[in-house]
């Protein structure tokens, strides 16, 4: 048995997200799918972990998976078996020998996201699937200071998707930064970890302020209501792609925030 | 009766191209029936005009189109009109008043358009409909020798598709430029005007110099060929889109060539 540490790009579009689900097709599947002529026992693929699980409409620069399973190929071979294999909207990367036991999941240390708001008049016909395209002006020195509030190491029960329950939901958001560029507003956002939705409920939540329906140093209360309800509105998914994700542990953060 | 300039961007993946066809969906025919309620006569739309017939698959950030017609709105409102009508991958950017028998094809004296080709090992997902991807190694040096050849005065009829037929093929060619970037060789082509499959067959001809196929000199005997079987491969269409179109006869041009 071999374990192996997968670099991934997807247009996720055309998927009902990362994680396979019986109603409609997954990176997951598709990935599981292409390792089943080179990996398969019993007629089907092994178990691909992804270090984070993408939402329907989210995309990836750089998703980490892992497998393990009988390969008797090249890490370089197994790159292309793959790739012949997969749909041209999800491509293999990298492939590399990773230690036994690297699991892409429970192994990350730091993730990081990339959100697109496009704020022209008219969308551009080759952004359509990738930003949101909300026109209204915003005030960017407001979200600014709003996204001040939500860096450091707190309880993000807020900005966690209504629904999901994990024991534990303080984070460390690194970095939250907005960029103007372009007819566009970009979010960069990482930190060591993010709960369901987390990074779309920040920016929906900044969208808000920015549109003057909500104070900069509100988020101060919303952080502290742990509800979900005091937050703004989840950000359309297709605006969102992962950018990164981190496994060195000695590597230094992004920021000293936490 | 006015007569507008519309400038137009789209995504051209999902259309047999801007003319209207009997055999799929065209830019002109999903713009034609956009214009159909504010300006429709006998149930159907005016005739709209394109300065360029783009082939099926390829794209445009710039086109623009002529249109004659009864419209009672100010450009602005035929503007946000249009584009509630039209599709996401089709959008018009901006509506001007135009002097009464302004043309788009007729009076444009100038085009520049842009060919992405996508060298990297593992084609970018997000870059499947915008380039042709060939990851042969290419000698770029080589490629801007031979596109030495082709800028300025010259007969581009070996230059030209099978089958058309335009009484005069010279053409000035003013830029033919190509750049390395990321991963990418981008051609940059600008000149009066452009035969069919023009730009295709001049980035195929310089693709198989960059290939070691032909001789960068060869150029110049392709040119005096006057035949189609002389030069190389029509490059694919996705690579391709039109940059812009120009119309002001006094404008300086990209280059003093021809």
């Amino acid at each position: 048995m071999r374990t192996l540490k997968l670099t991934l790009a997807y247009d996720g579009t055309n998927y009902v997200g990362w994680q396979r689900q019986e109603n409609g097709l997954s990176i997951q599947q598709v990935l599981e799918d292409a390792f089943q002529p080179i990996a398969g026992r019993d007629g089907r693929g092994p178990t691909v972990v992804g270090a984070g699980r993408t939402d329907a409409g989210v995309h990836a620069l750089a998703q980490v998976a892992s497998v393990t399973a009988d390969i008797d190929l090249a890490p370089s071979s197994v790159l292309r078996a793959l790739n012949v294999r997969l749909p041209a909207d999800v491509r293999v990367l990298g492939v590399e020998e990773a230690r036994p036991g690297f699991h892409a999941q429970f192994h990350a240390t730091g993730k990081a996201y990339r959100y697109r708001i496009a704020t022209s008049a008219v969308l551009s016909p080759f952004d359509r699937w990738f930003v949101w395209h909300t026109s209204e002006p915003r005030d960017v020195d407001a979200m600014r200071r709003a996204a001040a509030w939500l860096v450091g190491r707190h309880d993000f029960a807020s900005f966690q998707a209504r629904g999901a329950s994990v024991a534990d939901t303080v984070r460390c958001v690194e970095r939250l930064e907005i960029v103007e560029a372009g007819g566009e507003l970009i979010v960069h956002v990482a930190g060591d970890g993010f709960l369901r939705h987390m990074v779309r409920v920040m920016v929906g939540t900044l969208a808000d302020v920015g549109a003057g329906l909500r104070d900069p140093a509100s988020l101060t209360s919303i952080l502290a209501a742990r509800d979900r309800r005091a937050a703004g509105p989840t950000a359309p998914a297709a605006g969102l792609t992962l950018v990164g994700v981190r496994y060195d542990t000695s590597a230094p953060r992004v920021a000293d925030s936490c």
